[in-house]
């Protein structure tokens, strides 16, 4: 079948169960069904869509797969942070064993980031794992979470610490889907994308600079080809280290350690992820300056990007102690010792297991207002 | 370090995470922790235990692990088939969570198939997936559960519905442990290593029937040697068709079908599973009589065998509609079409997927005590 036009492909991200494609363009959703059928797939659809996603995106991705010969089924879910857990996994499970669901079939995530790794994680473990495609309808999870088939829910004891890696046969972002994204989630999205500048790609950091007001309305194609170029680096990350074993996918958490560190304290109430690593990046940043890897000026052209992109880079009255004692239990840490993810300029990158306590401190706190 | 000698070793498995060995012999567990430095693990071991294993042998486990350098952590748990659920799941995770288990820390399954699927399912998702030791102590474990990676647990809408494919870093099988074994379960252990002798080694076979007085007490070496070539079936099999989506897995399930159904209309408290496969294996070459496979000769030869090894080879009283309905719902339908493992001779198998329903009906009457 035809399938969207080549121009939209971000990228063919290789892994250990297959090669898929990733798709970022306008009005895609048209082209679901065919892709999905080009993809190899058969047998039901099974979508599960935040119920934040307006119906008439879930009708087209029903439709268009549909279209293509797919009997299709819909669950539509409540989403949020803090009910990405067992029960609601246990709900989807219960709704795919009810309507027969087998091996074959494919499971369809319609939402951001948080139904993808619901969606996704059942997609992992129902039956020892079942076809699965990404449709993301936030900016967050276009450029970031739909991608390298991370998938996981929360216990009570810790954020995404039951997952698989559960690649997706397909991941179709269609920009319209944005257009009805409230202002702070698309924010948070353009910081996961500003991120892979930072870290891997200096062109692209100077775009998001000069071109800022092209991109912030999403008018321009402009800003469509900028969110499949940061697809096409979290592509090529993903699919040169695709269980982060290696050292290259760990770069991609850069600002995360004290990101989640402010998420974990704030009790997931306070900051949207984007927000949380836009104000974690600059610790880090302030955390590269005191390693003498990176000047001031890196810093502050860091910060008014951010600002720019409507982010916050601080964090008033959190406490200190707090935030960096949830340092040491972030997920990245082995045996014991925090991996930083440092700038060693702008657009590279390296990580750094050694750096002082006295050094991370002096960086929250620059953050939650007490400068020293 | 020193390991096992390589009598032991009955294979190496290969699967796309990586090559493991699988142990078969005598006093092994005193080998244990050389075997797992060895396979490269490293960390704290957590060694979850089903409650039925005798203690001692738990504390050896455990001795075997420190002795070479593991810090290790126990939990004991009940077991059990209706026990094997997401519930049992979420004990694990909060265990792990709360010991700060990591990701290079290692899971350790010690008992039966019940307790390797369910704390394998929980290695398999904790953190994406922790490294993951069997150290089964019941027959049937040794040569069937443990290997090849398949790990599930249940849901209230059906069996193993929930799962992954998770390969374990090393099998290790002390014939010790099964000193303790009460019969109706060794007899189920049988079950199991006599059907690979049935799909696929007739040598195996006819050792099953000559040898049957040094086999059942265990002994004789001769039972050491023979549980260890069942163990290498199993391994060559799943080696060949680690995700059963080739045409020899599924060879595997032999007498499941039937044998999954007299489970599930029984409500899984009537059968062990060796005895329900034992009793499906008998219908299943009524069926392949009646395709015209094979000879009546090769069922009687069959049903003496399983007799010998004290297995059930009839269903009395059971309703011959509701095991023929539940044979629909087996897991290894597609499409909904159920494919039959049958035999075309002694130990020589394959698949038909036209088995007409009244040759199925019969076959399930002729167990159930209706012959016709």
């Amino acid at each position: 079948m035809a399938g969207a036009p080549e121009s939209n492909l971000a990228a063919v991200v290789h892994t250990s169960q297959g090669d898929y494609r990733a798709l970022v363009g306008r009005g895609l959703i048209a082209h679901l069904g065919d892709e999905a059928r080009n993809a190899g797939l058969r047998g039901k659809a099974f979508l599960i869509a935040d119920e934040a996603v307006f119906r008439v995106c879930v009708r087209q991705v029903q439709e268009s797969m549909e279209a293509a010969g797919f009997e299709t089924h819909v669950l539509v879910l409540q989403s949020g942070e803090t009910t990405k857990n067992l029960d609601k996994i246990r709900d989807i499970y219960a709704w795919l064993a009810r309507l027969r669901a087998e091996r074959q079939d494919v499971v369809l995530a319609v939402g951001g980031g948080v139904m993808g790794d619901a969606a996704g994680f059942a997609a992992a473990t129902y039956r020892r794992g079942v076809p699965f495609i990404q449709v993301p309808t936030t900016l967050a999870s276009m450029v970031d979470a739909s991608l390298g088939g991370k998938v996981a829910v929360n216990l009570p004891e810790g954020k995404n610490l039951v997952g698989a890696f559960h690649q997706p046969k397909l991941v179709l972002s269609d920009i319209d889907t944005l257009k009805t994204l409230p202002d702070r989630e698309m924010a948070a999205g353009w910081a996961e994308a500003i991120k892979h500048g930072l870290i891997m790609d200096p062109e692209l950091l100077s775009t998001f600079e000069t071109e800022a007001d092209r991109l912030l309305g999403l008018k321009d194609d402009l800003a469509v080809d900028v969110i499949r170029r940061s697809v096409g680096i979290k592509a090529k990350v993903v699919s040169s280290d695709e269980f982060e074993t290696g050292d290259t996918r760990v770069l991609l958490n850069y600002g995360h350690t004290i990101g989640h560190a402010l998420e974990s304290v704030s009790e997931y109430g306070q900051f949207l992820h984007g927000e949380a690593v836009s104000i974690g990046m600059m610790g880090a940043a302030r955390i590269c300056r005191d390693l003498g890897l990176i000047s001031d000026e890196l810093i502050d052209r860091q910060r008014a990007l951010l600002e720019r992109y409507k982010l916050p880079t601080s964090a008033p009255g959190m406490d200190v102690n707090a935030v960096f004692e949830a340092t040491k239990s972030d997920k990245k840490s082995a045996g014991g010792v925090i991996r930083w993810v440092v700038l060693e300029g702008s657009g590279k990158s390296s990580t750094r297991n050694d750096v002082p306590d006295d050094i991370v401190r002096s960086a929250i706190a620059s953050l939650v207002g007490f400068r020293n």
